[in-house]
């Protein structure tokens, strides 16, 4: 049910395939955020037409609205939200750390206030594990403290000494929810038609540290004496710090991660980040990029970001991008999609945001298939060539 | 290229075909409104997979942006839009008339303050024309001033007469540009890839009248005199006048109008007005009610509209409407429906928009099939008992 298998190598990139309990996902792969459990202005009908086989959802949101109570007996997350390929959860550490205003840690666990209604809540590493549960993703994320990207050693140390007994935490109740069955999370078996058995599902470390690489050294060591995890996942970066700091972790880790688990880097990223990530041995990756940027009309292309609202395209009958195979690429100019943007069209959202998302999943197809041919190093350095335009970065 | 021929009739309720340069529409007909073109938060394929055969845009819009150069720069409005099937467009008179805080009406035309950016335009009859042919819609409509649905005889009458006034004044440009063929709109023919050529545009009257009995007849008298229309429209209803009222005019016009011409009732409307106007012999209809509607978490239901916001939908795992076939009530929970509004996801914006106009669809469909078994009426009385529910109304 859960098995990783590298088809191919290429300097550090590779290109493997991860079994899960709602199916198969080449790698490397990117997968949509649906924070709420949509991925916004998308429908599963057009996700699955861009190739999405994994999505993001994030337990925190779905725990303050609409409570996982209510999606569990609505089927649990996958019929909830009409999606039958892999789900994963995240565990809502970066949220609680990112999204709130108001929050106390300690070594129990996390409260907060919602930034929806400003009610008194609270997430540990056992509730966040009870959440994930009660969703039913093929995969669980464990409930991490996350710092900026700025920390320094002692903040630093201090999260990453916290994030691993609140794994250990995770890791036991996820056990004990895992032998008790479906009756874990509070409702009887028989009161709810779902589709998927929770007891397929599988829980991933989140290793911390910041940008200090004795930190992640010492903390990948940590979480490997733990367990033998399906996957692991590298967390903390995005947040913040400088990319050459980031590039360095992805380097220092390299070597040390499990060849045979797949590598998780988690809210990457940008096109650019994706390839350089690749390029140091990760195989997912999820981001709110391309639907964000969507929104605000700057679609991913082949030479760098265009922005959809500017003057030039009024007229302009060409493709967004015209090696996309898109329906919004096949159907509609760059005219029509500016005036969608300028006249505030909801249409407009939805196209950029499906162009954009198509643009990360064939560029992991198109790493997939660099790696799969030997030339890996070759090909990203044609691709940043053509991508990353003098003065745009 | 423009042939209305009549399938059945059961009381006065008619079932058609509408034969148009870019396809047949059967009638009743419900057309959703492309205001800007695009029928809002839907996509063509949306609008195919829900069984869209004509669709509506607004000339005064695409006129202020982006402009019909720019439309006809890109194709023309079929392109521009990627809409294949037969479009129509309103000429402009029902937008200046009801948006614009400044207009000044002469017998020339209208000036008016464009809401987008305050710029000061005007519109006659022959600029209207020449909007529409620039567009390249199958079907154009006549310039009219619309007034109030309380206005007395004497407004009405004067809006009336400048109306007819102006028809002729639309008719005479409407058949020079037929005449000079591609050039007309001021582009070189070669200076565009339209895919419809606007020669095979048809140009239909509107009826103006207010709810005042003889002026209607009249109206009618005078439009039949002016040409062998190949359609006629019946406007200024639906615009805050009693819904009495507007069935009166229509009983009163039903024995008046050429049996032989498609006969559209702009601004309809609601589900009981649809099935109110078919049994008064009304062929099309558009309106933004399924759209504007959808977007406020409004549904249409055979059991009448339903609110999915309402707490009571919160872990409901019935579909929005058990009778329906759209992607939305095959595939969502109401339960997950509600969770979109609630979390303001633009999904939920897009799938009660699909339902509401797969309903109307439908309901076109349902009546055509009563028509054409001769039991309209028994029907429309079953219809009803089961929409209008106790107190809704």
């Amino acid at each position: 049910m859960f098995e990783f298998t590298i088809d191919a190598t290429s300097e550090a990139a590779r290109a493997g395939t991860l079994v899960l309990p709602h199916g198969a996902v080449a790698t490397p792969c990117f997968m949509p955020v649906g924070t709420q459990g949509t991925v916004r202005a998308l429908s599963p009908n057009d996700l699955r037409a861009v190739g999405a086989t994994l999505l993001l959802a994030n337990s925190y949101h779905l725990h303050v609205r609409p409570g996982e109570d209510t999606v569990a007996q609505l089927g649990r997350l996958h019929r909830f939200m009409a999606w039958d390929r892999p789900l994963l959860t995240d565990s809502g550490g970066f949220q609680v750390f990112s999204l709130e205003r108001f929050r106390r840690v300690s070594e129990q666990g996390v409260e907060f206030q919602s930034h929806v209604d400003g009610s008194r809540r609270s997430l540990s590493p056992e509730r966040a594990t009870e959440i994930q549960w009660a969703l039913g993703a093929d995969v669980a994320m464990a409930f991490d403290h996350v710092v900026p990207g700025g920390a320094d050693e002692a903040t630093a140390r201090d999260a990453m000494e916290r994030t691993m007994r609140w794994l250990e935490r995770c890791a036991k109740r996820h056990e004990e929810l895992r032998r008790s069955g479906d009756q874990a999370d509070g409702h009887a078996a028989s009161d709810r038609p779902s589709a998927c058995p929770p007891d397929r599902q599988t829980l991933w470390p989140i290793l911390q540290g910041g940008t200090h690489l004795d930190l992640r050294t010492e903390g990948v060591r940590r979480i490997l004496d733990l367990g033998d995890w399906t996957g692991l996942a590298i967390g903390g970066l995005s947040v913040g710090e400088p990319k050459a700091a980031q590039l360095a972790v992805l380097e220092t880790l390299e070597p040390r991660l499990p060849p045979a688990r797949p590598r998780y880097l988690m809210g990457v990223g940008f096109p650019e980040d994706l390839v350089a990530a690749v390029e140091r041995g990760v195989d997912l990756f999820d981001c709110v990029a391309p639907t964000r940027n969507g929104r605000n009309g700057s679609a991913f292309t082949p030479d760098g970001p265009l922005n959809i609202r500017n003057a030039e395209h009024r007229a302009d009958p060409r493709p967004l991008d015209a090696t996309c195979d898109c329906e919004t690429c096949v159907t509609f100019s760059r005219g029509y999609l500016r005036h969608l943007f300028v006249a505030d069209e909801l249409l407009g959202l939805r196209l950029l945001s499906l162009h954009n998302v198509r643009f990360l999943i064939r560029l992991a197809q198109a790493m997939r298939a660099a790696t799969a041919s030997g030339g890996f190093a070759r090909w990203a350095d044609e691709w940043r060539r053509r991508y990353i335009q003098p003065g745009t970065t």
